[in-house]
């Protein structure tokens, strides 16, 4: 499943869009992405998406705030972008430095432009099977599954990992699109037993090569959200090597689920600038 | 699992907590409960509210608004209550009338006075394993099993039913409390397959019987939410007396689950006055 070159034609159908906007000289979309502090990652991870939404030419603005800056200075930025008109969605790059309140800062934002789907509201209707702003990882392999004709009504689905970003959204995503859902986490006891009866399989821990042969008899589709660093080479979370012949589909990594994260964080944008100009979400 | 008996002895502990303020001359703890129309079923729902309230000292409120009462006059009343500060827990009896907006009038409660925690920040502290109001029946089932010490860490949870009043929530707080959660519904293939798999069963689908001797080889426990009226008599989605042979413990339709989610709302009263007085929830 080749996450790369779906991201790359959502860009395209995205520039397509942006192009006939700038025909119609209308208002094009922008994405703001703040900033704080000097960490080296978190300042790649922005400029990567600053860079995506010129490629898909989308207006963009990287706010970079001094990691020594005051929680009420971060939440007057805030405040100022949310009544931007000009301003579709806003992301705060995370982690903030310690002596900020995470929370606090995620629910100032306008839920409404919420392109990371990390808001209270956002994740509430995601919970009660409403439309919102949907993290972008988890959106992304729902695309994926959907692109590749992954039916998942009445499947077994088995998610490992149950984090905030991924396991839980993506649990929730699979269960709103009628699948059966299990979670399986590190308490789960003969967690083996339970991938083996998979009909498709998320794994989304963190850990290199955690999901082996011995794990799976047949799989319709295997999704490897982990991204691990083994010996200076990026490596997932599923030995794709030991899998590749038990399952009709897999995502490699890298190319798989990373790509798209990217692409959803763009249509989020896109999908918060319709909304601002009254079409529905 | 006797829920009537559980119930009635976190009544009597809570009315010595309330005895107790009395005698310190303290506030008391105040439920408003908001009745819109005149639905028979609804009427009796609310009048058992407020008798639980009395029988464990709280002071208690039935605002009857007529059934033709506009959106503005129900968050007007809302507003109203979310600002008086004797005024711990409101609760608008569901549903309310076609015309009114449900959604606007749970998302305008105080999310700290949202007893029924429906409120979406408490939605999203559920989901993020935060602090926060649980709805009742959910948070009635937790309690019967932390009673009768079924540990669920690491246990297989199967849930049948994903609704966001019983299955969702309680799928959340097993995965919460370190359970391997598996959400079932309508579309699920092969149900019984994973119900002979599971240590602990939750039923709420809302059908007689549905449960049988067929979908379950041994279970740690099973829980029946369900309350089905057949012939005149109250019947549980659970065939007890197939299944009670089959199972270390069980809840009993009535007497069971039912008792518990009034002695819950109780409870989230008494927290939310807690919260109120300072003391952390």
């Amino acid at each position: 499943m080749d996450g790369k070159a779906l991201a790359l034609s959502l860009e395209a159908e995205m520039k397509l869009s942006v192009d006939a906007l700038r025909e119609k000289n209308a208002r094009i979309p922008k994405l703001v992405v703040i900033l704080v502090g000097d960490n080296p990652a978190s300042q790649t991870y922005v400029k990567n998406k600053a860079k995506a939404c010129d490629r898909v030419g989308f207006l963009s603005e990287i706010i970079t705030l001094d990691g020594s800056v005051s929680q009420e200075i971060v939440l007057s930025t805030i405040h100022r972008l949310n009544k931007d008109e000009t301003v579709d969605g806003i992301l705060v790059q995370l982690p903030v430095p310690k002596h900020l309140d995470a929370k606090a800062i995620v629910h100032a934002l306008d839920p409404n432009k919420d392109v990371d789907g990390l808001h209270p509201m956002n994740v509430a209707k995601l919970y009660e099977n409403e439309k919102g702003f949907v993290p972008c990882t988890p959106k992304g392999i729902m695309r994926l599954l959907k692109e590749y004709k992954v039916d998942v009504v009445g499947k077994h689905c088995v998610v490992l990992g149950r984090s905030n970003l991924v396991g839980r959204p993506v649990a929730q995503l699979l269960l709103n699109e009628n699948a059966t859902v299990t979670i399986c986490h590190s308490k789960t006891q003969n967690l083996s037993e339970l991938t083996q009866q998979a009909d498709i399989i998320v794994v989304a821990i963190g850990r290199a090569n955690f999901l082996t042969s011995k794990d799976v008899k047949h799989a319709e589709c295997i999704i490897d959200v982990g991204i691990n660093r083994v010996d200076g080479k990026l490596v997932g979370d599923v030995a794709y090597d030991e899998l590749v012949d038990k399952v009709d589909a897999m995502t490699p990594v890298p190319g798989g689920v990373g790509p798209m994260t990217i692409g959803m964080l763009l249509e989020n944008t896109l999908e918060a600038y319709r909304m601002h100009e009254g079409e529905s979400l």
